[in-house]
């Protein structure tokens, strides 16, 4: 099983959600690795419950990946690892927030490296963020939504009305929440988290044990009936600050007022608004768990520890540069206020296949104005209907046009 | 002015906005660096307009932080101090996207680091983020809000009803446009930087001439207002995207609809949403220039340079961690329909010394709800009033209080 020489040999302990869509992004993007370190990265062993074994698996790795999650045999497999001079990647959360301290003192003490992207926020790049890109600042607060469990169940009870256990069956059915979903709705979860990202932010020692949380099973439907009529949405609230000189880490739901960078992140998603006077405010957020997702961030981390920071790497290829795209566009119009004007305009955008999604049509007086949203087209196409409609004789104003976006999100 | 040894000298080039902002912030920040690196960083010279030489500054550097943007001379000093087995750091747009490719294939060559996180938006870690934590990851598209000046003036036009020219005077007077804004409102200094994220993010070479732009002065007031009715908000887009096996790279004012992740991103703030399959999307947000946050995303920069990536460094002080801490609360009682109880209740509040700032009391028959918000309040303080209201005869279930998170955005 080991990799061929010039190739990076990369230990995976755990095959459950995250170490399987691991297991199969490795060899995907492999090719593309080695471009960029020189090294072809191969999975050298895969340990699970029922089969491999961690000392063989070691022996034939450069690096070995935690997936396994909870403290024992985890700890003893990360420490061992590092012992034995390896780099370790982790997403474990739990064993971070309460074995930090020993995890980081023995990777400086081996000189090696332990990274752990995954494990707060997946793929949201807070720990790189937090460790490396805000290094020359000082920061003052953390907030995070860094449970996606909690806020898909808030998301939807707002948006519908459920109650909390309505909700929470559906983000079960949906597979974003687990059969025990107590750590997620009761706060340990975010807890854990915020330990991490306090520990990085602060440069002080931070154990889970000392972050005070409360989850979100007493949240009633009119709570959140009442907090629409005082124009708040409701949130699970990671805080990492300082205080007078100390520091509080703490986990609650909290009430937003709508222009907060918190506010709208919704379903299933995480997010992380980091404070410090240098920078006013940074926010990241993205999807906070999934298979792939967190595997990506796994893999950002393997691709790190390979090689020193970034040189920018050679173009790997010239892609053709495109100019003719699909937009949707808004179309302005000021047109003469006489029958048939906009049967004449939605004939010539028949005619170049522009497809109308909404019209306003005002009427001022002489002149009416007509405004538009067209489904996406070609923009040649669109920019043909355009020059058309432009020698209209019932036109008044050159016509104006502005792209939309078409995407929904949220 | 050298540094001490055991320090890491740091040549600056260039005083202006940022340059001068990171003069005061290098010492400001040194002590924690040398604890996080081993090294004391600090200034070994200084290149200005009037005084200093690039020669004498390179002598006594090991890493040049160039702030003089444009072209010439920032092109051949960073050539040179890279030739010399120095690390660069920069924030130089123009020079990245239309020389990119030789300062990328010099610093490979002479195996030293060319860093520029400071280049596209401000302290938004893009560069960082696309280069390191996706390097396991497809990229598809990256949108990005990456002008400040162009999104402050959309958003003023869209809050106010002003015109682009009152809103562009009103930018130039709050300090985010310059004199001369032709770069930022023409949409060229947006293209500059989505040719940088768009070779990063593609691997592909991407010059500026290759990127097909629009500005934003073009833009009427009544677009945003008739935008207004049909749900969508106006910014300035920078897109790259894989198009049919070719790429896209272009800049235009764009409407969104409110789900968007960067419909949101208001003022004189830049986003940069990274879409891949690997990862659905990430969204990163914060302030886009100013010379403190550039300076912080600069010194960032530097930190990186200086060691190999972040084995997390020891606990650098051990803070006091705090429980009682100032929240503002969302109050809930369900009490009796009947004089008084109102009056009551505030009495209970006030004899904690907790402040009332909003209240919504709807009758139901027999009882009633009393929905309250009150001002930030030492959480101790507000438990010694929910506990004395939890005690009023008129009280029909226990009291309900969830924290809002007070400050206002946006």
């Amino acid at each position: 099983m080991n990799a061929a020489p010039g190739g990076f040999r990369v230990g995976l302990l755990g095959h459950g959600t995250v170490g399987s869509a691991f297991a199969h992004l490795l060899p995907a993007q492999a090719g593309r690795i080695e471009l960029i370190t020189g090294l072809r990265p191969a999975i050298s062993g895969v340990l699970t419950r029922s089969s491999g074994s961690f000392e063989e698996i070691l022996e034939v790795s450069d690096l070995i990946v935690e997936l396994i999650g909870g403290i024992e045999p985890a700890r003893e497999y990360v420490l061992s690892a590092m012992r034995a001079g390896r780099h370790v990647v982790t997403a474990n959360k739990q064993l971070l927030s309460q074995h930090g301290e020993e995890l980081w003192q023995t990777a400086r003490a081996n000189g090696v490296q332990l990274r752990f992207e995954g494990a707060v926020a997946g793929v949201v790049p807070v720990i790189r963020v937090v460790q490396e890109s805000l290094s020359g600042a000082t920061i003052d607060r953390v907030h995070g939504i860094v449970n996606g469990t909690t806020n898909f169940i808030l998301t939807e009870m707002a948006r519908t009305g459920m109650t909390f256990a309505e909700a929470l069956a559906e983000a079960q059915r949906l597979g974003y929440a687990e059969a025990d979903p107590s750590d997620d709705v009761g706060g340990r979860d975010a807890a854990a988290k915020m330990a991490i990202l306090a520990r990085l932010a602060f440069d002080t020692p931070v154990h889970l044990d000392q972050v005070r949380y409360e989850g979100i099973e007493q949240i009633q439907p009119d709570d959140l009936e009442y907090a629409r009529e005082l124009g708040l949405g409701l949130k699970l609230i990671g805080t990492a600050e300082r205080i007078d000189g100390g520091l509080s880490v703490r986990v609650h739901p909290a009430f937003l007022y709508p222009g907060h960078p918190l506010a709208s992140v919704n379903g299933p998603f995480n997010a992380v608004t980091v404070e410090s006077p240098e920078i006013t405010e940074i926010t990241m957020s993205g999807p906070g768990a999934g298979g792939p997702q967190t595997a990506s961030a796994v893999l950002g981390d393997v691709v790190s520890a390979m090689i020193p920071p970034a040189s920018t790497p050679p173009t790997m290829r010239v892609l053709e540069i495109v100019h003719d795209v699909v937009s949707a566009f808004y179309l302005h119009l000021e047109v003469a206020d006489r029958p048939g004007v906009l049967a004449g305009v939605a004939q010539v955008l028949a005619e170049h296949e522009v497809s109308v999604k909404s019209v306003v049509q005002k009427g001022l007086g002489e002149q009416a104005r007509l405004v538009m949203v067209v489904h996406p087209v070609l923009e040649s196409r669109f920019a043909g209907a355009m020059a058309q409609i432009a020698r209209l004789d019932v036109l008044r104003a050159p016509p104006r046009a502005i792209r939309v976006l078409e995407e929904e999100f949220g």
